[in-house]
């Protein structure tokens, strides 16, 4: 077994620091095995019954993107309208979505029955395939971090605009749109802390024992 | 900023590769400050509109226990029961449950409407919060490995059953049941693939190009 001594261990907490929601990328592309590796690391996140419900979709072209970023500046917009004036203000300058600069996109579903797992462990929870998927999702954001590559997810859209966009089985769900490539800015605080949006608050609010 | 080397990328690779779902704990328990960091940093993962919707609630008397046990037991049962003679067997040899060995036993819920992020990126696909809820169970479940503890996911659980054991807040949504604790065995092949249950297989099923 692999030896993850304290030193490994200090890193990892890095990495979990340093790990952000990357919202300004740098436009050159990534390395070209750069993102076959990261796929492959994500494919071996846990998932419910190994029945590895994820699907990634590499979106390519300009007619998808178009259509992807249109679907953004409507919800967008609709955002910005429900909140008060300075508020809104501050929403507007938070420049949420790096979808003109990031090189790569790379949208992600879960298959809602997949053969393979053999149903197992999600009779009562089917949601747990969705999760399953979400684990991809962070296993590839921290694989890419280690990298030196930033990982931004954009959540503004409306999930039948991007199945549409994309032309994918009717049945599978969309779980997130990613934007990655390298960033503009290293850092260890979280935009929305930075911009003043919000802050996080002490863990012991959210710990309770039974 | 951190100096991700190779050294330590192949190392995090090896992290990801030795992550298992475990199901057959050592009953000794865990340091006494192991479980306050591995929350801690499980709480740095990412959420939506840093809204950190995550509700860790340590279950520790036996009332409970016993209870969330109960609906284990019903529902694996009733997934037996669904199965033809062979898997059946096969499935009845899994012993999916760490329940009566794991020393901790974490309830994790999400909050669904938090104070916390001003609602921020999760109008149109609320269950983001859910999703960030599972990015802090993946953080504690590396950070743990990286300890040479172990986790095991349970989802064979009615959420009802498990609410009502814990007596928490009615509106919390239940997302998993985790078994804590030193693992009896390391292995870096899913204990489903070892039983014969279900083989991965390969990731370029899984990435499409549009």
């Amino acid at each position: 077994m692999p030896d993850f001594d304290a030193e490994f261990r200090t890193k990892l907490r890095d990495l979990f620091t340093w790990r952000r929601d990357v919202r300004h990328f740098r436009t050159d592309p990534l390395p070209p095995d750069a993102l076959d590796r990261l796929l492959a690391i994500a494919d071996q996140a846990p998932s419910v019954g190994l029945s590895q419900p994820w699907r990634f979709v590499l979106v390519e072209k300009d007619a998808p993107r178009a259509a992807i970023r249109a679907s953004f500046e409507i919800h967008n917009k609709a955002a910005l309208d429900g909140l008060d004036g300075d508020r809104a203000e501050l929403y507007a300058t938070l420049k949420l979505a790096g979808l003109d600069q990031a090189p790569v996109h790379l949208a992600v579903f879960c298959d809602p029955d997949p053969d393979q797992g053999g149903g197992l462990g999600r009779q009562t929870m089917p949601e747990t395939l969705d999760f399953s998927t979400v684990g991809a999702i962070q296993t590839l954001w921290l694989a890419a971090r280690a990298e030196g590559i930033g990982l931004g997810w954009l959540s503004i859209l409306n999930p039948d605009d991007v199945s549409d966009a994309l032309d994918v089985p009717k049945d599978w769900r969309f779980i997130a749109y990613l934007c990655i490539g390298y960033p503009q800015q290293e850092t260890d605080t979280p935009e929305l802390e930075r911009a003043g949006w919000e802050h996080r608050s002490p863990l012991l609010q959210r710990v309770f024992r039974r």
